[in-house]
């Protein structure tokens, strides 16, 4: 059995070493693994994408736990998420969006019994969702847990705009080589050679490998996710189009249809 | 069984990974589970915090190894402590000096039986206190490692004064976040509508959660350690207040009575 | 049964956990190890010194897992590495230079069986080397993988130039404390004693321990790789002598013999 972290915690403290601690003292057996730590911190939106791209990797019933919660100690609810195959278990602030796509049960947390003794009221990640995940991975029913419910928060999901002649998309997520991942999935791209535009630069196709393209120039490939990234081979998009935290968000991708 | 891992030498480098293998070629059943690795190099005193926050979170007969351990190679001893619960492994240079607190039997580790054959003077994480801290969660006696010693060293640990008028407290830590984590813990402090200065901001209470204050506002709260800390709803108290290194010994929290 | 993994991925993103969760997927009592996940990116020397300096400190058995991978869906093959002890998986393009210097046999990674279904072109860790990894780890043979190639990438590992007045070296790493780490091995020094120049400084013998220098002097010692460090007792060599990631390359250590 597994438990997953997903936080913005970072590496720094001892924030998730405790939170294992904590894993370990309920479920000896368990193997925990880290998804990240470093979702920036209180971004809802990014843990939630970050989320969506690797909880299917893990086997059935893995309990996933993602913890960027802003609202910690406040009126917003703990829950626990359950599809056909996992488990999730974190605050009730839309970090589970992705999640509510296909078919999701939404349990809020009520029973104390599953908490260590007198919670904080700033890292429920310790003191409520780590024993929760680890008492669920031992099989502790979800109904002894907490109760339905039918409302829960999520927010709208970015999709691209297609029209007749275009499509227009976002940059969702930066990695850390600076490749520029958009909100464009393959499947809306009906061709190869098409035309994209990103800031004052023209891509004339959308490469099949990195070294397609000479070292340090501008290209896009189908990344990961499944979805157009922009990079540069063996080097940053990022950088190359001075792309910030800030002028982020306003940045469009065009592809000519 | 477990061992755990707190450390001064971040994870850019090979000596973490290179520790967990030397343990598991020696207990290849156990769980090592990273306390943190990002202790500011050298920083004695900030291990000693993080080990005090994190240690009792784990099961009964956890192996602790601690190494920040400017004097390595050096005259400074290798130890064992034992306490009811736990055994740590270290150097003996005041990181365990809360452990002190209660009581615990300190050895100096001396059985080169146990240790990697020609230890190197640079990095004994790798050649004695890894394969120790293996052949301890193996069941190895404290006594078969070393002798029993009556002197070790261990540092001041500072108190918040405390007058008739006023709690007069220092900041200890401070998080990713930037929450500044105070010596101040909470059973000093009698009543939830105090006032609190630090540097020119007055806080009027001690939140019950962040977000009893407003996104952006200084607020004062008992943290995750039962200690009060100064926090910024959302945002970071460090960046609001202008802490740096430098700064943040000087700076004193008063908390009027 | 044990997998390590090196990378250049950093642990910003989930590239890392993604990948474990397909190894554990394959083989869920699998022990997973981080050797480290922050090589420089495309950095293949880094990669390679850094593998060669952690994979004999592991069981026998132990599958090595490297992923430092500039050309990343282009032509360059998948193999796998087979030693007396231990098997290694990754790209063909040097990381593994160090390996070979033993007896080695390369395996071209062929049998897509062995891989997620419909591998991405950019993500080869989680869709060929973390499954071929996990299926190696439970006993899959290597020839069922791939066949055996007699030719494969190796860079010329840069050995000192041993003069009848001097040795020559150069700088191969820096650690996060700041310390250089040269390729001059143990063996080629001759005594104690020596004077070691480097940029403008002159340190006049080689220590036993850090701390027979002052705090904040540069002093020479043998390192934990077994090579000549220049270091700063409980400061940062690189620091000291204004090293950058430029002029790196261009230093030159000297010991007059």
């Amino acid at each position: 059995m597994i438990i997953t972290l997903l936080t913005d915690f970072g590496l720094k403290d001892n924030y998730v070493g405790v939170m294992k601690g904590v894993i370990l003292s309920i479920n000896p057996s368990i193997s925990i693994i880290d998804i990240s730590h470093s979702i920036s911190p209180h971004n809802i939106k990014e843990a939630a994408f970050v989320l969506h791209n690797s909880y299917e990797y893990f086997p059935s019933k893995t309990v996933h736990v993602v913890v960027v919660d802003p609202g910690v100690g406040g009126r917003r609810k703990p829950i626990v998420v359950k599809t056909k195959k996992y488990f999730f278990v974190g605050p009730d602030n839309g970090v589970f969006t992705h999640i509510y796509e296909n078919n999701a049960k939404v349990y809020e947390i009520k029973n104390s019994a599953h908490f260590l003794a007198e919670p904080s009221s700033t890292f429920h990640a310790r003191d409520i969702f780590a024993p929760v995940a680890a008492h669920i991975s031992k099989g502790v029913d979800v109904s002894q847990i907490g109760k339905k419910v039918s409302s829960y928060e999520r927010f709208e999901i970015e999709k691209p705009e297609i029209s007749e002649d275009k499509i227009t998309g976002k940059i969702v997520y930066v990695d850390r080589f600076g490749n520029l991942v958009t909100n464009i999935p393959k499947d809306v791209i009906t061709k190869k050679l098409s035309t994209i535009l990103i800031k004052d630069e023209v891509i004339d196709k959308i490469n099949d490998s990195y070294d397609e393209s000479k070292k340090g120039t501008l290209l896009a490939i189908i990344g990961s996710t499944g979805n157009l990234e922009i990079s540069v081979n063996q080097g940053s998009a990022k950088n190359f189009l001075n792309i910030t935290e800030e002028n982020l968000t306003n940045i469009k991708i065009y592809i000519i249809i």
